[in-house]
């Protein structure tokens, strides 16, 4: 389907996906830049990448596909690092977990005839543990894949990046930049920011260590969002901000209502709202 | 080691101790009160008990071990109800989730003689899904398990009910009521707490289905412990409101400093915030 893959950013997302094209045989060559060696090296020793480069440019460079697989602030000063290199019709992608602001960066940086040809992506995937050494070419399989492209992309960059997707496995679905950051903002970036002040509020205790001693497999699966990659989930949140305070505010007044019925002793109320969460809960299937 | 197993309340935490304690040949007979039929229909089927009870009482009678596994609101009325069946020296347990409302409740129920040998126990397990057809013989193997004994409470007592935890593989600790709750407020009932107010956050937006149907695998375990029972999280909830508003009040002023940085574009102050949480959360190790 691909003659190269042009990887930026060999990473957990960026290895898994060159490892993962090259197993359903969907390209012959991969070439990978990422801005430390160590990761390079990693991914080499690997599998992932056929070649290291030394820029964003060189893996650029005669890629008829190019994935970009760095934190989403970087997103608009490599797509103009790339810009020059890149070949006409060559199909570009991200991963990022933010739509809006990637849009924004690619019309900034790309040409009039390079824009069409980018398709923001969004894989549903990934696990606690950063960097590519947790590369695994199945961490796509059956996940979510969310495009977003705009009215000045080709149809036939759609079509592309619709089949390379659904042939790893992805459930693919198109949304517009704005509704996809609303709502990952309620399901994955807000709980990111609530398992972040968690785990703050409680190493700050001066007795924070005796209080994770006790901690089980609730608060363990609870907490393993907090483990996510600082980089990633700063510029995530910073890009998405004002979605995710609007997400924010709207969980701050259920979480009153909920203290509201401990305050009175509402035992009624309260376990009326318990029970609307965990009906909720119960009939959630990821996916469905 | 026991005779009989006066098993109350036959559900996920009762029928696997029963489960458990048969499978390690601790017992000879396990009989079981659950207020409802179909628990001790339930109960019988799946051999976690040998006859079932009408009352708690008969359960109670010519036990030399009772086990409480009803929601913790329950504890008193209970106690009092097997009080004049207690054999002597019998070795009553519960497995609430709060402690110093049931020391209070055991106080309050329970004679002079009968007191020394109530031990207030909490194992820290459990599963998403509540019910007895869901209790497993290994559901307490290699937990945490709290004992909160008072100065009243019979040595002999201590040591039989640590003998008993151990035999099933938990590690055993003793702390005081006070210190249990403190330490749960942070670490159990209040992620519950916010996990709750998270699910009716989106749910009670228009647009909720919509968003459900986007979340992915850091979601899901987010907000696996939403769907805990009801009933049990509202009674744990207000015996430990105090501690949980103390915690919630702790959250918010670190889910404040995280919003402050989104308000201000602090992207440093930001990073090292989520690099705190997440450093926390990498070293952490469920029972170290």
């Amino acid at each position: 389907m691909f003659r190269q893959l042009g990887l930026i950013g060999c990473g957990l997302m960026g290895g898994s996906f060159a490892l993962a094209v090259r197993q359903a045989g969907l390209v012959e060559r991969v070439v990978g830049y990422s801005p430390t060696a160590r990761s390079r090296d990693a991914a080499l020793a690997l599998g992932a990448i056929d070649a290291a480069c030394d820029t964003p440019a060189a893996a650029a460079l005669d890629s008829d596909l190019v994935l970009l697989a760095l934190p989403v602030a970087s997103t608009e000063a490599t797509l103009r690092a790339i810009s020059e290199a890149l070949a006409p019709e060559a199909l570009v992608m991200d991963v990022g977990s933010t739509k809006s602001d990637v849009v924004q960066a690619a019309a900034a940086a790309l040409g009039g005839t390079q824009l069409p040809w980018f398709v923001p992506a969004h894989p549903i995937a990934g696990k606690a543990q950063a960097g590519v050494a947790h590369a695994q070419a199945d961490l796509y399989r059956n996940c979510l894949l969310v495009l977003t492209p705009g009215a000045v992309t080709n149809p036939q960059a759609i079509t592309k990046a619709r089949q390379l997707w659904q042939a790893l496995q992805c459930r693919v679905r198109e949304m517009t930049p704005a509704a996809h950051d609303a709502g990952f903002a309620a399901v994955s970036h807000l709980p990111h920011l609530l398992a972040f002040a968690l785990m703050n509020a409680i190493t700050e205790q001066p007795d924070g260590a005796d209080l994770l001693a006790l901690a089980g497999p609730g608060f363990r699966d609870f907490s393993r969002i907090a483990e996510g990659d600082p980089a990633l989930w700063r510029d995530v949140l910073l890009a998405n901000r004002a979605q995710v305070q609007h997400q924010s505010a709207l969980f701050r007044a259920q979480l009153d209502a909920l203290e509201h019925c401990l305050e009175h002793g509402d035992s009624a109320r309260l376990g009326t709202l318990i029970n609307q969460a965990s009906s909720a809960r119960a009939v959630w299937k990821m996916g469905s």
